[in-house]
């Protein structure tokens, strides 16, 4: 019988997704979500850190601009201390190295205003899409071209039912959510995130029992079917968990330790996982609603959690009884109390996996046939592994 | 005039207990104290790390079982939520494998009741006896046989001495005491228990003063007889400290500092250190008393520091009389204020040792000919040194 | 058009003073402030940590001495609990091993006065000298001679300018100051000091604004004259910021930013730093007194920042005013508000240069040639570079 050794099976494993086990600090030459519009008022400067880039944000005349925020010539990054001296640049508070902010290039010193080194020195710049709310930064090589679409990094439109959740890039809809950080690799939160067996953690959640929800045990995929790719030519790569009773049995009880599914109202909560680790989840936290999750690399050992709440809203009254919604019900019981189990469960898988060998040790079982797809998806369709900072960034 | 450079004789020394510097992480293949009874009720489990080994405890029907706490699934500690859902089995909290108590086999997975990993994969168990109000664990490789009976891992018992301390594994004694972190390696802590010349941290403490206690500022060995190695079939290892005046002579006063003796009331207070680290104090605080100390290894830096004491209790009158003792004058004069000094010295040696030449460039004295005495036992009589966790536990 | 990549010719430039680039950990053979005179009273003890080396300190009879502050015994710090039970000698607290204070032989193990160690063994002393309400240490290799005197290790004493502020070893000076831990490598503590295009991050300060300072935005070096070499025989070395305007453009514009300096007093307050790394600020904070730094290595990431001020000062009635004055503008406006900018700026630098690729990636400009000057200076006349301690200290 097999003890807690190494196993050599679980090797020959994460070797078929090889360069998702690198990916320690996250992939590259993608769009994440940085800020909420609403964090970044004008003239507004914010530095936040991903993927181990180090970046500033600032919005000028509506616009919001990215660049690296790190002053060429001291090191300091310039969000320490916001100074914006021209609608058009960005200033470090040091000596007044003030970059321009669609090129970084150097345009003057304050303290130097005849210096050489302007016009010859920049530092990178990023580039900026804000839509939904929601200001995203495309992260990685600064000459990665053509630059991908913004919907090719988010989950796919739901259009094969009749019953379809809103697309956060729709008319119409409502998106509201918080964003924290999470003590653990990236990608122990995309796995938790998906995971069709880690229904037990939610098991006593208030949200469940507020709503009578019938949460089963767990699944057993029983057919070829279970789990889907989604490969669509220049949008969104990644899988879905087809939670329908063909494809999976619902494990709602368990002989063994006498446990049996509590709650009356099942309904359909179908998820996918894309690229570079968007969660989706359909008709959750209640039905008609979608939850999105990114799980934003900080660095190897952090992420940054998103959890954003998609609605349908036609008019301002929609809208209000959304925000009653939200901010009685579905953030406090969905996206805190609920939430804050997944939270916790990647946070105390850190260790086992951070020590480096977590990936040949695990023991993974049936459902897990989730996990190992979207692994080898990610390994193949990523479209770079990000290097650690001291390689490019210091 | 030897300076603070190395030296290359205690280089030569240290190599006489080469095992024994090894030893970062402790000895293996022995017993250690893991709770008090009183701190696991019936279906509590709690988590302790012991020389590396993290293990959980739970008590089922009064037994106490002690598992590896690492899930073989994604590896988080059971400890951190607990979960009992049968008597005989410990489930993990995020998918619910569940382990079986004395075989640590898995029974069932309660989100997959059917999973093929179910009775073919496991988690190690270690052996548990709860003596004393205390439950011990045996520490070390799974396969390690025959298993020492816990005598064999414990000080003595005192019999050529009419006026003996009881022994903590005799019927009819009173045992109290208290558990807590030291910032040290444990050998610093065992030496520190030893040292019969480190009286002078003790030299102003209440306790003596209360006493009237004669405390000698220090001693000399003056004979072959001043230490006494411990070396019992099937039984205990380690070293005594004789102190009679035959083979020490006690240090009353130091005319170089003008430093002489207090207190008028001399008494007898042998002192011994069995493997893997186990101080018995005979008559102190107070005569007819004994005193019992663990440095369990938590890890390279860390111990769990265990002072215990042992007195003569017979019937409910002499335990009324030996807690209202112990609350407000053994305990808080003997094992807090006066063995605080003892942790702090301790703590203090870390920086020094941690750095790795510690062993060899210290300067060793007279009677710290105790000290080495020791170490060359306990490098001769261990079962085995601790592996780094890396090497098996991760 | 050169990005963020690495300049090679950043990498050969500082390869032109590359034992300061290797001097992480500071230069050694050079004295070094340790204490303020008023924080060590008689028989006092006090351990302080300069360029890796810990030290103690005890004043007996008024004179103070220093001692390697690691008992050679066990290696702990003398300084945790100071014990002086002779005149003569400083005692470890754990054992009693008593060191003569002038030469650090062990003269008497309190716990053992017949020790064969006695005698044998000993820890290193460090000069010491007291001056200006100052304890100096003169820290490096202890068989490093001759001793140079303290003046050599000072700011020159300025002669050639009929309106001389004090120095700090004259006669009738009054002396006071602050000192505090700095979160940055002591290198770029120095560099902030000295650097003459950092006025930026003082344009909003309170006292500018208190004393209508003309504070240019900047300088441009518009002659060979503008930094001086001091190389004084026997006497100090470094480099002098010229600040007068055959030298120095003095930067009141910058159009590109629309930024004008503001005030309408304008002063001479000429800087100069000489080695292992003192400042000295001419008529600042106001005319007719001095600021002198020090930024002393503690560790290759801390530094201890001295900020004192010089006045002339002939009778107790000048003495009271100079409190006043000290008390209650110059160091809170100046040593605290003020520098306190400066403290920042160093912090904010130090993650760039941590990572070891700053002095290759840096982009320095036209005003930093100021900086590049007292690299090759220092690189050139220190008397050492300090080792790590693992390699000399523990």
């Amino acid at each position: 019988m097999a003890g807690s050794e190494r196993s050599s099976s679980a090797i020959s494993a994460s070797r078929q997704y090889a360069p998702y086990v690198e990916a320690d600090w996250g992939f590259k030459n993608t769009w994440y979500p940085a800020l909420f519009s609403h964090e970044l008022a004008e003239n507004g400067v914010k530095g936040v850190t991903m993927a181990g880039h180090d970046i500033v944000l600032r919005r000028s005349r509506g616009k919001v601009y990215a660049l690296r925020d790190r002053c060429a010539h001291r090191g300091v990054k310039m969000s320490l201390r916001p100074m914006c001296l021209t609608a058009e640049t960005l200033s470090c508070w040091y000596h007044g190295f003030t970059y321009g902010l669609d090129d970084g290039v150097l345009k003057t010193i304050v303290a130097s205003p005849d210096d050489p080194l302007i016009g010859k020195v920049r530092i990178r710049t990023y580039p900026v899409v804000e839509r939904a709310g929601i200001i995203f930064v495309f992260v990685g090589d600064e000459d990665f071209a053509p630059l991908p679409a913004l919907e090719a990094d988010m989950p796919i439109r739901i259009t094969d039912d009749s019953n379809a959740v809103a697309h956060i890039l729709d008319d119409n809809v409502y998106v509201r959510g918080i964003h924290r950080t999470g003590n653990s690799n990236w990608r122990l939160a995309v796995e938790n995130g998906f995971d069709p067996g880690h229904l037990l953690i939610h098991w006593d959640n208030q949200i469940v029992a507020a709503t009578d929800r019938k949460l089963g045990l767990g699944v057993e995929p029983i057919g070829e079917g279970a789990i889907k790719i989604i490969d669509e030519p220049d949008g969104p790569k990644g899988i879905m968990n087809m939670y329908n009773t063909r494809a999976y049995k619902f494990i709602m009880e368990n002989k063994a330790v006498n446990m049996r599914a509590r709650g009356k109202n099942s309904y359909y909560a179908r998820t996918s996982m894309v690229l570079p680790g968007i969660l989706l989840v359909e008709h959750w936290p209640i039905p008609g609603w979608a939850q999105y999750e990114w799980y934003v690399p900080t660095d190897d050992k952090h992420h940054e959690y998103w959890e954003i709440l998609v609605g349908r809203c036609r008019n301002e009254e929609e809208r209000r009884e959304a925000d009653y919604l939200y901010d009685n019900f579905l953030e406090p019981l969905g996206l805190r109390d609920f939430n804050d189990n997944d939270l916790f469960a990647r946070e105390a898988m850190q260790n086992f996996y951070e020590q480096g060998d977590g990936w040949n040790r695990e023991w993974l079982c049936a459902f897990d046939a989730a996990t190992i797809t979207w692994r080898k998806v990610a390994a193949r369709f990523n479209r770079g592994i990000q290097e650690p900072p001291e390689s490019y960034n210091r």
